[in-house]
């Protein structure tokens, strides 16, 4: 660890039921290796968080109340972020915790509580293909990249892509070339198996559709209706 | 979903105290889209089962000796795999639980796992850049693949492999459509900042040796002896 600058930047993952997990397990399998780096996961309330396919449960142990000094402010999307969205005490806390962030990133339609709090306002951001009009509706300029910065504020678009945002930011906090051991670290090289599937934007109109239903609010709701296991 | 056959497919996430969070995250978030496909997650003893850097926690709810069909056997890896190693109890569950498997599937060096298990004798195999040595020691033909097969047993590379492995697994269970569809829902068309870091085999000497200090076992028991805050 001596070869590298120890940073002591924590990181506030927000937790809320029914996220979709890689939205934020991406970016904290890269930043909570950036040396001296320490990873939080918050919630409203302490206790196991479900994810959207309730199979998964993830420990918020820290109330987002209690928190003074967030860090890195890092709020990931999935189904339950358009309940979120109702959520006046959760987008209070995000507006409070932003004030003294170092960053705030939001990932996916993570973006949108971003902006239902009011932060987008004239900010760049990106965010995944379907919640482009959504974001744009907050006041953001909404560019479909696969992740962007403006000021503190880094923005990633859909899911897969909390990855590729977290070493865009880790470059930023600590240098290129630890961004580039990270990447090394976890092996990160992607092949995927077909890799002429590209973003959805490239997709025929059939395969927008299918998509599309399932991101549609009925099937969201039917799968956040399911029991947890635990 | 009536696009789709509905697959029935049960898949178990094993964790150990220990482990990467994203050598099964990214398998998870893939594999439990495919439709009517069921993950859980089981542990030796069930409850809140530890990440690597000790922040994140992941609930167990089943205990791996009750699980009598494991559907998909999916193995991850990380510093506490090393520990696991030498867990007999572990090692026993998973060679019972592979009897029935429809598939094995290990990541990282949870592939070591597979092979301390005796489950490799004579397959082929990949596995992270570290763990070529300790996998051909159980006499497994390694091959420096992001991801294979050979016969129901599939392997990853390190961490991120994670999430290719289980596109190409995907495209076994249910077609390469349904695994293009589930490419798109979670944008998957990754786009590294630094996509000339590809795998540590290519990375100068030096570089290999800043990485591999992090795998070191010194520096993993003294990242995996700091206390959780759950």
């Amino acid at each position: 660890m001596d070869r590298f600058e120890r940073l002591q930047m924590k990181i506030t993952f927000v937790l809320f039921d029914g996220y979709t997990a890689l939205d934020f397990i991406g970016g904290y399998e890269v930043l909570a290796r950036l040396p001296g780096a320490t990873a939080n996961f918050a919630a409203l309330e302490t206790g196991i968080v479900a994810s959207d396919t309730r199979r998964l449960g993830v420990v918020a142990y820290q109330k987002l109340e209690d928190i003074t000094e967030p860090g890195i402010l890092f709020i990931p999307g999935g189904p339950g972020a358009r309940v979120a969205l109702q959520n006046r005490q959760l987008l209070e806390e995000i507006r409070r915790l932003h004030k003294t962030s170092d960053w705030t990133v939001g990932v996916c339609n993570g973006v949108e509580l971003l902006g239902k709090a009011g932060l987008l306002e004239g900010v760049t951001v990106t965010t995944n293909y379907f919640s482009r009009d959504d974001v744009t509706g907050y006041g953001a300029n909404v560019v479909p990249e696969r992740f962007t910065a403006d000021g503190k504020i880094v923005t990633g678009a859909g899911v897969s892509a909390s990855i590729d945002t977290a070493f865009f930011l880790a470059a930023k906090i600590a240098g290129e070339s630890t961004s580039r051991a990270l990447q090394l670290g976890i092996e990160y090289y992607p092949a995927p198996p077909f890799p002429d599937t590209k973003a959805v934007d490239e997709a025929p109109d059939f395969i927008k559709q299918i998509i599309g239903a399932f991101e549609d609010s009925d099937a969201e709701r039917a799968m956040l209706a399911q029991p947890t296991p635990f």
